[in-house]
């Protein structure tokens, strides 16, 4: 079965550098199948990043690899990672951050890692640069990888030695009160939503009565989806990857509320419903 | 033979929705070759991802799969549908007007239509999403579907029951006065030329008199190509789909006329052409 | 073997040229893997796109496809070409500059190539459309030359005669003086770094004294890699394809000091290094 190889990069595509990484792995593992995940990350966006990866990299089928180059740090002493996860998903990149979702308190066990060292994997018979680990490391690491895959002996430390201790954002855990959940963005996306880290069962948890969202100001309903309030309306929603996001129908909540990473946002208990009579 | 689907969606692909697509795809249909076909429509822009797609099917072989998610209704009651149209090409999303251009008066036969009602086709094992259908329903139904073509077996019945009167944005018919052939734009494309609803036929059937083209208060010659016009000069001629459309060499039309769907386009007969004595 | 057909355009993704060039290859090379070089070139800069080709097409496994659509001259008598580059790849696209860096001086020998001319290898059955010679000249030649690739007949000259001396862009020769190295940028990347026509040699041969660089009106440390200087401060060092880039550590040099093609670039030797007593 032919391998899958993802490519996550904040490199745009204008410029060839991804272009050059695809050519890398043509030659090295021309059966696999090689998908561009994104390479719109904002440049530097680790933490954009690690959400991109956490949305899609789940619905892959085990054994993908995905090759993640966000890498302000190129040629500096940053290790070079591979890592295989909870999941059985592979992911290939610099040690800058973009993987802290696929580590506790986000995963329930530690991912396993390798620093890549062994530089018989890298590019072959040409020195390295020190601009372009992404042609010259991360591309090759993953096609070798792949070649592995397919042919059933992949072993990941067979690319350098065990490394401990992943580099991780921080994600602030929200903070439970009598009839309160506060919370904070962590991150906007491309149509403007603003994800919490508000869990999906703290609303879920208390069904018996209506809860409100508050965010940049203005109170919202918590709702189920986009349809359930007007055109250009503000809510809350539990989105598709199980975290709270404050939302507007149509529209951008982000540039209506202000919000950004680290902005507030509390979920309100309100009065309980009066019981219907039976 | 391996399959073809293409995605066609206003998701950009920096929050990684487009990622767990494909990963849905590649899990279901490994075999299947993905194709980009764009990401980049503007956000709900139906209209645009109508003539993305009426320029772009055609071209592919019949049994292609389009996966086409411009889905501003998700979660509410709007259909989801699977459709073959008359070249036999298989589109499959949201019923919000992104295929009319494949329904008459541009094509020549109704095309065939189910409601994507039967959840065994859906993400197996999960509760759907109330707002990522793309993830959940469209790419597992484009994916089952892709399958079923390579085996043979492709039929939409099983998909859901048949369904009717595919929802389509109006397209105005242009008006044929004496001298003169009154339209509209109807969409600006990424270089600033104004597509409009004058067909190619007009222009054709009137060769024994020069015609002008009228937009944005200014008149411009009806040519063949772009090179018929010095740099930076206005002009009209029949686009690469068979519809007039205003251009401007080496610059956009649409800003330098203020050109936009619904803006008047007029295409009128001068005087006759002397004949040459022969 | 399947063969490999990249594609680089000016066209963007989101009006479906693209995804109907892609239809076309799938068509006529179903086994063929197709692989977005890039379609964000800006609108007829073939500058651009002869860097991004520079940058990626080495890294191909040699006898791959690469199809380069940026054609502000389509409709006039440009010539349409097939190209094989020393290295044996091979380059289809209009005769617009875009192939410069495949030439002397920036190759050794001059490559072979073709003026399309024969329309048996162009869309079938059709009418030539007058303005989109990607979908129906470039992309179907690409296709059976990929076909032909598989079959182990590729040869250039059925598609039409030898072509000679192809179009090319200037990039002016760096000019050497005593103590300097006057040379100007070239290109501006993505990230906002200016790629000088520098050659890496001159820095490597002055290893004895250190090089300053001078642009924009400020001078800057020539490093290794972006690491060696702090974030925001500017540097030169020797990119990934081995000219000398002026570059600002996690930001935009060319935003800062108001770079472009043309700006000048000197390099410097500074007083010799005290050498270490031993």
């Amino acid at each position: 079965m032919a391998s899958v190889v993802t490519l996550t990069t904040d490199f745009g595509t204008a410029d060839g550098y991804v272009g050059a990484m695809k050519g890398v792995i043509a030659e090295i593992a021309p059966q696999a199948r090689v998908i561009d995940l994104t390479h719109d990350i904002p440049h530097g966006d680790v933490r954009g990043a690690a959400f991109a990866l956490y949305r899609a990299v789940p619905y892959y089928p085990p054994d993908s690899v995905h090759c993640v180059v966000i890498d302000p740090g190129v040629g500096t002493a940053r290790r070079a990672l591979a890592v295989r996860t909870e999941g059985r998903q592979y992911l290939v990149g610099p040690d800058g951050g973009a993987f802290t979702l696929f580590c506790p308190p986000f995963s329930d066990a530690v991912p396993e890692a390798v620093e890549l060292s062994e530089p018989r994997w890298w590019r072959a018979g040409h020195d390295l640069s020190a601009t372009f680990h992404g042609r010259d490391i991360f591309a090759p690491v993953a096609a070798h990888l792949a070649r592995q895959i397919e042919t059933g002996d992949a072993d990941l430390e067979v690319f350098g030695p065990r490394a401990r201790r992943l580099r991780r954002f921080e994600v602030p855990a929200p903070v439970e009160e009598r009839d309160a959940y506060r919370g904070e963005v962590v991150h906007v996306d491309h149509f403007g939503n603003a994800i919490t880290n508000l869990p999906e069962r703290w609303v879920a948890a208390h069904p018996e009565a209506p809860v409100i969202a508050e965010a940049g100001g203005k109170a919202m309903p918590v709702v189920r989806t986009y349809g359930d309030v007007r055109s250009g309306d503000l809510c809350a929603l539990v989105g598709s990857a199980g975290w709270l996001e404050v939302a507007c129908r149509d529209g951008s909540a982000a540039d209506r509320l202000g919000l950004a990473p680290g902005i507030p946002v509390v979920l309100r208990r309100t009065a309980p419903r009066a019981r219907p009579l039976s």
